[in-house]
């Protein structure tokens, strides 16, 4: 009874997602602290009445707000329900075939098959780092999708990397640029859409502003490029972005400094669990996001996740070559990093 | 620098959603009530760290509430972002062609070119109805969508006719029934799905709940449906529905009392506007949702819904064959439909 189409899906498969919250999570990359206090505020002051009527379609003072943020226009800029939805929806408008790392975000491949869309994965740098040079496709040009810091690595291509890579692009082959963990020590490419057409920046509020619950997620283009995802999101689910939510964006994105500080916080955090974990032997990536890939010194990823999981800390495990000897471990707080820091000293004792 | 696939867009054109809120709303069908005591009392003592994690992927307590009203398991409940969501999933997982009749919910022909669906639009009863011995297709028996009550006639289905229909048709074929209207008076098919394991039933809560704002809509079906539900969500993105519309979801869905009665008004509402514009002459169709398809004697939809507009009512107005003699009027508050009436007997003594 279902479609052909099914016939091709292999879904994502995010981070376990427990209702038992007993455990200290450091598997999907969310923030260690709460939203922020225009965020609490407008939470209490909510009426209820604002629910019986649909969402703005057009999202207009959110826009506006991110607009503000990132010195664009608000016809720059479109909003979705999370950056997974925006990332479907620049999949569907912008790509017929695509090129990315092998080693990335796992849903892009998973894109792909929903739209029947071909891909290229290009082999990573030995260090694991995405090859911008490797991602030129001299014949054939296709649209490129990378994630910058890349995940699961944490990896991050500096600016000028990828506005060379930009100029030496086709103009008329899009270039998304996921910027999911930017804010974390990252430098963004927003300011280069007004010089390169082509461009697509990515974001999220997910993890910089605590707000992975209220699934927020936006993209930054030329005014062409957003009509036309407008023209999807219209011809998919006329509101995906609920009344509350947009309203939680704008408080968010307008509550700079206590942001900025929870984020400076996340960044300290990493460099001293980072550190912490070299002088036990690990290998640890360098990283501009909020999570650390790693690896202890000869066990293997799923060992130290299982073994993890078994003392109440979740980390992320991914089944896949090259990665296998490592896992990926979100950035909590400071206690939460002592604990998992804690535990790893326990399991490094274990008998292999 | 757009895919293929874009060519083939059309995108829905939702009913004005204007930001000045000083109009008489009467032309998406929202409800004039504003959602019940256990939503208003949620709002109230939200905890702003819940917005920090990922919603629920699996909706878990949601599906659950809604499995209880509806005397099913939570594994036949699917919920997603409004009904325009799970439509356009239903769309993607279930249909290669779809037949559909001619004058229906207008989201049903955007969701095909979206996807590529090949679609046949049956024609209408003469009295706009649905024609279900017409949506019978004996040679190829494809998968059929009807809305019961339909939009934007409000005409409904027997829940016998349908059965009688789904005895009759292909037990290989889908069919889905859109119930998005159903609480005002009709009688929902949710129950068939036990013995039809074609059957999947559409709702939302944006009309009946007061929930436009929240975008929640569910679907009902057997576990194999479901699960392709959840594959394509998976495919597309992981967490539609936002933590706190899954709460208030559960709140507004467990508030049946308050709930039953805001529906009664709006039905009694219904029945005193539909008898006061037929004492004015118009010809209105009977209706089973919170909106009347009506026309004025002698005056197209066009001119009736820009005077209203100018009077400041908004009413939605249809450019297609057979519908641009009417305009389709939500039921507002008893004071609103008075406001509304007063300005019908004003543009009536328009000249032509």
């Amino acid at each position: 009874m279902l479609s052909e189409r099914m016939r091709h899906l292999t879904p994502y498969t995010a981070g376990e997602q427990p209702r038992d919250r007993s455990y200290i999570k450091l598997n999907t990359n969310e923030n260690p602290y709460p939203p922020t206090g225009k965020v609490a505020r407008f939470l209490k002051r909510i009426d209820p009445d604002m629910l019986r009527l649909y969402p703005d379609p057009n999202m207009t003072r959110l826009r506006q707000v991110i607009a503000e943020r990132e010195g664009l226009a608000p016809e720059n800029v479109f909003a979705g329900n999370g950056s997974d939805e925006v990332l479907s929806f620049c999949f569907y408008a912008f790509f017929d075939s695509v090129r990315f790392p092998q080693l990335t975000y796992s849903f892009y491949p998973v894109y792909c098959d929903f739209y029947g869309i071909s891909k290229t994965t290009v082999p990573m740098k030995p260090d694991l780092g995405i090859d911008l040079e490797a991602m030129v496709s001299r014949e054939r040009q296709d649209p490129v999708i990378v994630a910058n810091p890349n995940s699961p690595t944490g990896m991050y291509l500096e600016k000028a990397e990828i506005e060379k890579f930009l100029h030496r692009y086709n103009q008329e082959s899009i270039v998304i640029v996921d910027e999911a963990y930017i804010d974390f020590g990252g430098e963004t490419c927003a300011g280069l859409i007004n010089t390169h057409k082509n461009l697509v920046v990515v974001r999220t509020l997910s993890k910089s502003h605590s707000l992975a619950g209220a699934r927020l997620g936006y993209a930054l283009a030329g005014k062409p490029l957003i009509d036309a995802l407008f023209v999807v999101k219209d011809s998919f689910n006329s509101y995906p972005v609920d009344t509350l939510a947009q309203e939680i964006g704008v408080r968010a994105l307008t509550d700079c400094a206590p942001n900025r500080r929870n984020i400076e916080k996340i960044i300290a955090t990493r460099e001293w669990t980072a550190g912490k974990l070299a002088e036990m032997g690990w290998s640890v990536k360098p990283s501009r996001s909020n999570f650390l890939f790693c690896s202890m010194p000869g066990r293997d990823g799923f060992f130290v996740y299982s073994e993890l999981k078994k003392r109440g800390i979740l980390v992320r495990y991914f089944d896949k070559d090259r990665l296998r000897d490592s896992v990926r471990i979100s950035i909590g707080t400071r206690k939460q990093m002592q604990s998992l820091l804690t535990a790893v000293q326990v399991i490094a004792r274990e008998p292999t």
